[in-house]
C-alpha cells in the first residue's frame, strides 16, 4: 500500500519499438511537463542518442533514467495495468475507451500498483498480439480521415489527460485584487453621472439608456477598488477641464 | 448566421513568429488529426520550408491553405473571440481559463463567427501586449516546475480538448458480439459443475468456493454466446478424456 504517494508516479509509458531517437526526445519532454518520470523503451532502434537528448530539451532526466528492455512482456512485468493506446478499430480488442475515461481507471488503479501505458511503433502502432496484453484499449478521439498523431503528440495528451485527472486540472489564475464595495461602486456611478451631465452627454431630465448600460457594463466586468479609483481620477480629470473651460 | 456548420471549421490556429519551421509542419499534423484546418502564421522566420512539409507528413493541405501576415492584428481581424495560451501566470491578465473550459467557450462562440486560438513563439511565449489583445486567456494544465511544452504539443493539446468539445469525444468501439443469454451460462454453470466433479476438482458434498469464484469470474467478463459455445466445447473435450481415461 503507497497512500499518499503521488499518482503520477505509479504511471510508466512504454514505447515499443521507437523508429526515430527525435519521439523518444519529445516524448520525454511531453512526460515531463505533466509530471510524468518514467519511460520504458522496448527495442528502441537507436538510444540513447543526441537526437533524443535535443529534443528532450530540459527534460533529459527522464531519458537518463529510462530504462530499455527486449520485449513488451519484461516492459509488462509487475504492473497492475497495462492500457494499450490505439487509433484504429481492431477486432478482438477487449474493453476500448477513450483516453479520458482510461486516465480515470488508470489514476483509480495507481494506489495499487503500477499502470502501464503501451505506445506502438511509428509506422504502424501496436500490433494485435501486443494489443492483448493490455488489459483495455484506450484511444484519443481523431480526425477519422487523418487519425496518425505523431509518437510524442500521442504521449503527451495521454498524460495532459492523466494529469488533469490526478490533479483536477488546477492551473494558475491571474492575481486577485480586491473587489469594490458596493458605495464605492454608487459613488462611481453618482460621479460618472455628474460628469457626463457637465460634458451635455447626459440630460438630467432624460437620462435615457447611456447610464444603465454604463452599470451594466460595470457590473459585469466586477470592478475591483483600483479601478474604481482608476475611473474617478479620470472623471475628476474631464471635470478639472470642464471647470476651465468654463472658467 | 450558419447553423449547422461544423464548429471546428471556425476555428483559427495563430502562431506568432514561430522560429522552427519543423514546429509548423508539426502543428499542421496536430491540427488536421483533430479536424481543424484554418492555420495563420504571423511573421514566420522560415515558412514555407522542407522541414515544415517533412513534419506535417499527411497534413501538408494545412500548410498550403496557411495565410502568413504580418501582425496579429491582422490576424485576430474579424474573429468573434480570440485565445491566447499561456503557461506563466500574468499579472495583467484578465479571464485565465482551464484549456478544457477554453474549449467549451469556443465552440459554444463558433455558431456566431470566427475563433481565434492564439499561440506564442517557442522561446518566450506571448508577450503581455500579444496577450492582452486576446479576450480570454486558456492554460494547460502542467508541471509547475517544467510547463514548457512543445509547441505543436500544445496546439495538439488545444485541439484535441476542442474536438472532444465539439464531437463528444465519440471514438471507436470494439465489434460488439451477441450476449449469452442467462440459461445459456447457467447451462455453462451446470456444465462446469458436472466436469469439474468428474474432475475430482470438485467435491458435490463440500463445494467450497471454486464455483462461486468461476461464476463471479464469468459474470464480470459478460460472456457472449461465442464465448459459452468455446468454454463448453473445452468441457466437452475434458469430458471425452475423462471417459477414455475411465474405459
Amino acid at each position: 500500500m503507497s497512500e499518499g504517494l503521488d499518482p503520477l508516479s505509479r504511471i510508466v509509458v512504454v514505447l515499443v519499438a521507437p523508429s526515430h531517437p527525435g519521439n523518444i526526445g519529445a516524448t520525454a519532454r511531453a512526460m515531463h511537463t505533466m509530471g510524468l518520470a518514467r519511460l520504458v523503451l522496448v527495442a528502441p532502434r537507436r538510444f540513447p542518442d543526441p537526437e533524443a537528448d535535443a529534443r528532450a530539451t530540459g527534460a533529459t532526466s527522464v531519458l537518463e533514467h529510462a530504462r530499455v528492455v527486449t520485449t513488451l512482456d519484461e516492459a509488462l512485468a509487475g504492473a497492475a495495468l497495462s492500457i494499450g493506446l490505439s487509433a484504429r478499430a481492431r477486432e478482438f480488442a477487449g474493453r476500448v475507451l477513450a483516453m479520458r475515461d482510461a486516465a480515470r481507471e488508470a489514476i483509480a488503479t495507481a494506489p495499487r500498483g503500477d499502470v502501464a501505458l503501451v505506445f506502438g511503433s511509428e509506422m504502424s502502432g501496436l500490433s494485435n498480439a501486443e494489443l492483448e496484453r493490455c488489459a483495455l484499449v484506450a484511444t484519443i478521439p481523431a480526425n477519422p480521415t487523418y487519425a496518425s498523431l505523431n509518437l510524442a503528440a500521442a504521449v503527451q495528451v495521454a498524460a495532459y489527460e492523466l494529469r488533469v485527472v490526478a490533479t483536477g486540472g488546477h492551473v494558475w489564475s491571474a492575481p486577485k485584487f480586491a473587489p469594490a464595495t458596493a458605495d464605492e461602486i454608487a459613488a462611481l456611478h453618482a460621479h460618472a453621472e455628474r460628469t457626463l451631465v457637465a460634458m451635455r452627454l447626459l440630460n438630467p431630465a432624460m437620462p435615457k439608456r447611456l447610464l444603465p448600460r454604463l452599470r451594466r457594463l460595470f457590473a459585469r466586468a466586477g470592478l475591483e477598488k483600483e479601478e474604481v479609483n482608476i475611473l474617478r481620477g479620470i472623471l475628476a480629470r474631464i471635470d478639472q477641464f470642464i471647470a476651465k473651460h468654463r472658467g
